[in-house]
């Protein structure tokens, strides 16, 4: 999988740093994390690829992380698609979309389907053989949800050479033991999956948690994640002024990451008020909780 | 006067286009001309200041022309604008920013007064007594509008040597002498203004016209105008579909300039499918029928 991070400001935007937008990209599909304004234009600087995008999921109905959405959504109906397109987020985004949609002209979308979780929600979104997504609720001023994707294991290696040894024909029978279950050959003998595929091997989690104070929701979705990006407005100093607003310290993210076992902790979503010197004085407070501290900067790509 | 455009393609961004939007500076105010998603990025990159910011115009609601203004809007609220701020724009406007303002929580704009214009109507928008921004109707898939902003003529500069040698004194008198007024001078002479100020300086005239087919209300607003920027969707080539799609090609625009007795045109609104070199030659096709022609960039400036 991979992580483009399309911007890193909170708020509004500055002259270098763009709104809130995280593309993951994985094998053919993509998805969209948040959707501020200018996050079409991002798509563009990052040449990722509109078409295989396949759900959009919205944090939170604060402009700064979903005013992006009419005028990407736009740009896909201009590009006349009609692959479907799930679109989820907080309850009032189906009213948001519709007074969009219908004012003052009618604007069709076939092709999406607005989903609203519902407050205090934790769900499955989408169940696929290779992945699920998955939502739970963050505490900020508002409703306000994060989410994990989550891979499913994947069969171990399949040793062809062992095969060969053992003189299990090719075909049906390598693709059972493939699946996991055993065979018996026509001499009668019967071979475990085990022989010749090696372990299970565990898929990737990516967890994506903006904005909220530190809370249990972000823990659990980012538990054991290769890839928590994480929101830090605001450094140690303004601790108060976080927990007013909603938001997260830099050490408080940190804390979440080291909690939840994580592997890689991305920093985002940084208060306007702070410069490029401030910024790597955050990124010390923060390692001093957790090592393996990134902070965001618009279209870091980040391989899971 | 000064006018920045910050973008200058149709329907969708481009990596080096971004979507309409025109500032027009004039003394201690300016105003917006349409704000398509991403004019408060290009605010940033112009160097535009928001504070001066007295009006917006939307031409109309194709979202090309207004999806930025629920950013652009909140970034002037977050920044504690209580200064008054009108937006003009098409029937329709007040709902949207209803929808916007209020979903799915109450987003208070107290500086802020929205203004609907009426469909066909033609009209004085704003009288200063240094200027006057009007409207008229354009000929568009939807309601369309374009502006003018007329400045007044101003009084003719005051030659203080020949006052001195008519013996004029120093105050009051003077300022009489100024605004147009004769004045009697305590010898009994009459002294008429025209003896010591000259003749009044015209004002400027800047003027608006977009998304339109080739139209009368065009050629109103466009009177006499040292600038207009005028749509020029298509090339000539594509006359029928510029025709089927509301929109004008660049001959079009530069027919409108010529009747209208323009100075100068910018051409902009350009279809996403031009490249430079296509843009080069639609450059020709409108000098064939009007000069003084500049097909405008984003962040082109123009001096009024």
């Amino acid at each position: 999988m991979k992580a483009t991070i399309l911007g890193t400001i909170s708020a509004m935007p500055t002259f270098r740093r763009c709104l809130s937008g995280t593309v993951l990209e994985r094998e053919n599909e993509s998805f969209l994390f948040d959707c501020g304004e200018g996050t079409q234009f991002q798509f563009l600087h990052a040449r990722l690829r509109r078409g295989t995008l396949k759900a959009i999921f919205i944090t939170h109905l604060h402009g700064d992380h979903f005013f992006g959405l009419p005028g990407f959504l736009s740009t896909l109906a201009l590009n006349n698609r009609d692959k479907p397109l799930t679109l989820w987020g907080p309850r009032g985004l189906k009213q948001f979309m519709t007074s969009v949609l219908t004012c003052p002209h009618p604007h069709p979308m076939r092709f999406l389907d607005v989903q609203e979780i519902l407050p205090d929600e934790s769900r499955v979104l989408i169940d696929h053989s290779a992945y699920q997504i998955s939502t739970a609720p963050l505490r900020h001023r508002v409703d306000a949800f994060g989410f994990r994707l989550e891979e499913k294991p994947r069969h171990g290696t399949f040793d062809s050479e062992k095969a060969d040894e053992l003189g299990i024909p090719f075909g049906k029978e390598r693709g059972v033991l493939k699946s996991g279950q055993a065979i018996t050959l026509a001499d009668g003998r019967v071979i475990e999956p085990t022989s010749v595929v090696g372990p299970p091997i565990d898929g990737k989690v990516f967890a994506y948690c903006t904005d909220t104070v530190p809370c249990q929701g972000a823990v659990e979705l980012s538990r054991e994640a290769d890839v928590l990006i994480h929101e830090a407005t605001y450094a140690d100093a303004e601790a108060s002024l976080a927990r007013e607003r909603g938001h997260s310290t830099i050490r408080q993210a940190a804390t979440i990451a080291k909690e939840a076992g994580v592997k890689k902790l991305v920093a985002t979503h940084f208060s306007t008020r702070y410069r490029r010197p401030d910024l790597k004085r955050m990124h010390k407070e923060g390692q001093e909780v957790f090592e393996n501290l990134v902070m965001a900067e618009d279209l870091l790509t980040i391989e899971i």
